[in-house]
């Protein structure tokens, strides 16, 4: 019996791993996305009445750390642990180039997205700058920028296509696309989670991809496109206007897919926001906290709470940001942000210096005296 | 000429000096406080275009990194020069009790003040963990606890007076008191500047000082003392008003002491907030920056700008607490707090927070890329 099967020569394995390899890139796909949308599981919130005994058990006046509570609570919801670990963290920044780009809606030309990413990797940029005061690392990924993007060392190169093609004219992305998008970013998640990260923090790079983010919000919101249509990195009322008209022709031209939210996702969204949509969804599926950073970011784990509304539960939101529109979008997720500091720079600066709040709050919670003299381990034991 | 002096024995030069210990304190002390007074000069604004055109020259949108980039360019005025350096950080903790505590003002008995010394010193408390957490040295200093305080290791021992008097009956300190609890804090300015701190943060601990701080803030903007008694540490409506009323008591009783900020100071202030208030005009006088905590230091923060307004130029505000009236105090500063997470523990707790913001602004503006590829320090030799 144990030898019953027929003994194939190595060859044979290997032309079916190769077949495999070469025809199995779409079913895997499909497998990945839903498989992890299938592990993303609310939070255990009767764990909640250990929390808040233990919260005010501390030696401080009830309550007297504020937000610093209800963020440490959180934290331990989200790891399924009244006495949670805090591990790594890491800023995952996802770019690509977005065909709206050739509609005039940015103050800045398309190919400032790969000299960003250059600046990034090299140290330059403020998000590279933060994530080192912050003790971040700092993952750069290519899931879509214009060019061929040679020379850049550490860059991670998962590239879906020379960015997406013009919304307004049709869908910005096959669906096959922003499906090998969002496995791109579950695959960052569980790579920071295997290197002991347990606090990813989103960031995005893409010119053009405020355009893209108002179109993904108004089609998931219903709301008038001019609630969540801003001034990006700096344009004046009059080029608002003109975004916003590109905007409205974007939704008109792909009305036919809004029904569900990858569609949406497919026909308005970009490589880059498909790709943190994947990250947030790979991250809360592992059980992982997100804190999502401005606008760009907001828009994608909007995306995500729409696959999977359970995705909320693991997400804090880092700041609030300058951009118009952010402040709706938060409201519809019912979030509010960490910081509220005028920031409208994207790239994941917010969400890293709201880490260290974060992070604050959950030392508070694990390494503070207790009235009773116990701690937080033992009184699990209790 | 050279040899006209008459030498004289070393035991009259002893004697001399033991005399002048003795009977030369007050003395002393005046010149150090108006020494430090006369030294705290308004920042030089003239440096503002060079820091602007810096800020404007790094790799992102202008003006993108929001209030980064106004805290980055305060803390280049503060240090006087467009390319400051980052120093060490610390965070001075008063403590001090309160004669005004035999009112029933506040939700715990006086004897927690040198309970919470102890669990500050200990590392138990909120501002141990997080002045760990931001890498910040915590100084713990006696002023005015009523208690030996004996056992305490690491303690800086200044005690003025085993707490102040209840300025419901009369004066809160004598003048002289007032004097040296404000030395006190000059001292610690510059203990901490000599050890390399640059940016100091403000803490307290003193059982029933939000009665006094509420105190002083009427007294000081003149203002309804209804407006800026809040809850303190948890006590409940009827007990707010009772609080209330005794501090309309106080500023009765001492109506005729409230015409100068010094005597302000004494009448109803306490020997922490004025130790604060020495340590925010000592820093400023040594150009450091410092971070405001919560209602307690902002309203020693007052006293301060009102003993010479230029102290203002070197303030961050730290947080937003939830005490009542902290929003009025900071609103008469025109000051806008960095953080707003409903804290209010004191002890400086959000200072520390928000320390970690102002190193990362400053860090952007000195770190970053610029457009013309030049740093800042060969931005200020061209």
């Amino acid at each position: 019996m144990l030898f019953g099967f027929v003994i194939l020569p190595f060859s044979f394995y290997y032309a079916v791993g190769l077949l495999l390899t070469k025809f199995s890139k779409g079913w895997l796909i499909v497998t990945l996305l839903e498989k992890t949308l299938t592990q993303v599981i609310p939070v255990n919130r009767e764990l909640l009445p250990l929390i808040e005994a233990h919260l005010n058990n501390l030696i401080k006046p009830h309550g007297s750390l504020g937000r610093l509570e209800d963020i440490a609570a959180r934290y331990c919801l989200i790891c399924g642990n009244a006495a949670p670990q805090l591990g790594r963290k890491a800023v995952v920044c996802f770019a690509a180039d977005h065909g709206v780009a050739a509609e005039g809606v940015s103050a800045y030309p398309a190919n400032v997205t790969p000299q960003m990413v250059r600046g990034i990797l090299n140290g330059d940029a403020a998000v590279s700058v933060l994530a080192r005061h912050a003790d971040v690392e700092l993952l750069v990924v290519d899931t879509g920028v214009n060019d061929p993007m040679e020379g850049m060392a550490g860059l991670l190169r998962h590239k879906v296509a020379y960015g997406t093609r013009n919304m307004a004219q049709g869908p910005a992305m096959e669906i096959d696309e922003a499906r090998r998008a969002l496995e791109v970013g579950i695959l960052m998640a569980d790579e920071v989670y295997a290197r002991g990260v347990r606090m990813v923090a989103t960031g995005d790079m893409g010119i053009a991809n405020t355009t893209a983010a108002a179109a993904l919000c108004a089609a998931y919101l219903q709301c008038d496109p001019d609630k969540v249509t801003g001034r990006g990195t700096g344009i004046d009322e009059t080029q608002r206007r003109h975004k916003l008209e590109v905007v409205r022709r974007a939704l008109s031209v792909n009305s036919g897919s809004l029904d569900n939210p990858l569609t949406t996702l497919a026909a308005l969204g970009g490589l880059e926001i498909a790709g943190i949509c994947g990250l947030v969804l790979g991250a809360a599926a592992r059980r992982m906290a997100v804190v999502v950073d401005g606008f760009i970011s907001t828009a994608s784990a909007l995306a995500a709470v729409r696959l999977v509304p359970a995705a909320a539960d693991y997400l804090f939101f880092g700041h609030q940001s300058h951009e118009q529109g952010h402040s709706v979008v938060l409201d519809a997720l019912g979030a509010k942000p960490i910081l509220n500091l005028g920031m409208r720079l994207g790239e994941g600066t917010g969400a890293v210096l709201a880490m260290q709040i974060i992070e604050a709050a959950v030392k508070t919670y694990l390494e503070m005296g207790t009235f009773d003299g116990v701690g937080v381990s033992l009184m699990l034991e209790k």
